[in-house]
């Protein structure tokens, strides 16, 4: 696909896990220019922005950034506290301790910044609200909301071109989101879903996100390309 | 006032200004344990970060956390590119070069996390839409949309307790707010506006925030403790 300005330029929020690599494929698919955009924010998996760089350069984003945030600082999540265990094998229900307060808030609001500054007319999310960990800011009504603050807050607003918040996942189930995302040629084997990878980014297999992930790969009929900590993972029940 | 545990929690944005120091003497005034929270993000002006400390502790802040954002990066404003001019003398109408994109939806989006993690029940921002420089994310309809955000992207708001937005300021013209700021025993001489100071903090008496501070002290017939850089500045016609 070409990279001349007549695309329609688009933010898209770019974890490196499987959500969002696929977000970014449909976002390449609808004919935008793509200015990913990730988040070093105190996350234990960090590994994942190098599956981020990796998904960004495969789907043809035009560009690739990374911004330092100060969430870790904070506390209050499992996901930022290495002294923190990661639930694993399932949870006991409600938002589970890998919820990071706002996090989801505060990503959209620098996609929102950046939309504005390189006049982008959309900030792709790769949200989920079937298959997910039950974070409350990934919800459908969480997102419209979002989109109202859109509509208001930045000079593009004022100017009647308010970015439109897509999350195009929204009402996706993973085996969905999975298909979706290998007609398109996404390469899963580059994402790294796992709340707590290896230093060589092997996935642990036993987290939320691992199980979903692998449910997802099965559901789908697809292979699972993840690389595990241990074979014996592989088969380990979701 | 104590700092029993009893006392509500409340974030308050502080950025060392005039209008954020009224606030966080509000909010002080309303019984809150206040939290204040400044933000470092290539502000020209950053000296008003001294200003904001000051301001803290001279209201009783429980405490004051300035944490570090990558604003500036994204570029679009005279006030984070040391290269820009910022305008002086008045402006042509319009969206002026010294609003940051996104910075209030930033700015709540960090209040917010802070909130859940300390479990306050307000954030308090002091937004104006009076004698204000025409931001578009100072206005009641965006203040009315993130406090719906808010309302759905936490753990907070799912366990029916969200923070509330809290702009008290934001029918206020400037002078109002400097009278009541004065009747709460804010020190105005601790507090910086200007969007261009020197290294000494002392005001440049001529950009939009110093023109509109120094009408609030007239209107208010109340005097003016600004230190401006020259003293023909102080005699300058807003």
């Amino acid at each position: 696909m070409s990279e001349n300005t007549g695309q329609p330029g688009a933010v898209v929020l770019l974890s490196g896990g499987l959500d969002s690599a696929t977000t970014l494929a449909m976002a390449r698919h609808a004919g935008c220019r793509c200015h990913a955009l990730s988040f070093r924010y105190g996350q234990r998996h960090s590994v994942e922005l190098e599956a981020a760089r990796r998904v960004a350069a495969s789907l043809g984003a035009a560009e690739h950034r990374v911004l330092d945030l100060p969430i870790a600082q904070l506390g209050g999540s499992s996901l930022t506290d290495p002294a923190a265990q990661v639930p694993r094998d399932g949870v006991a229900g409600g938002i589970p301790s890998t919820y990071v307060p706002a996090r989801n808030t505060v990503f959209l609001a620098f996609g929102l910044a950046l939309a504005e500054v390189l006049g982008a007319g959309a900030v792709y999310i790769g949200v989920n609200a079937v298959d997910y960990s039950g974070y409350p800011d990934c919800r459908p009504e969480f997102v419209r909301a979002f989109q109202r603050v859109a509509e208001l807050a930045t000079r593009q607003a004022v100017e009647g071109k308010p970015p439109r918040i897509v999350a195009p996942l929204l009402q996706m189930s993973k085996a969905e989101i999975i298909s979706a995302g290998a007609r398109l040629g996404v390469d899963y084997s580059l994402t790294l879903s796992c709340y707590d990878p290896d230093a060589e980014g092997r996935a642990c297999g036993r987290c939320d996100s691992c199980r979903l992930r692998r449910r997802g790969f099965r559901e789908a009929s697809t292979p699972d390309p993840t690389r595990y900590q241990t074979p014996t993972e592989e088969s380990h029940k979701t």
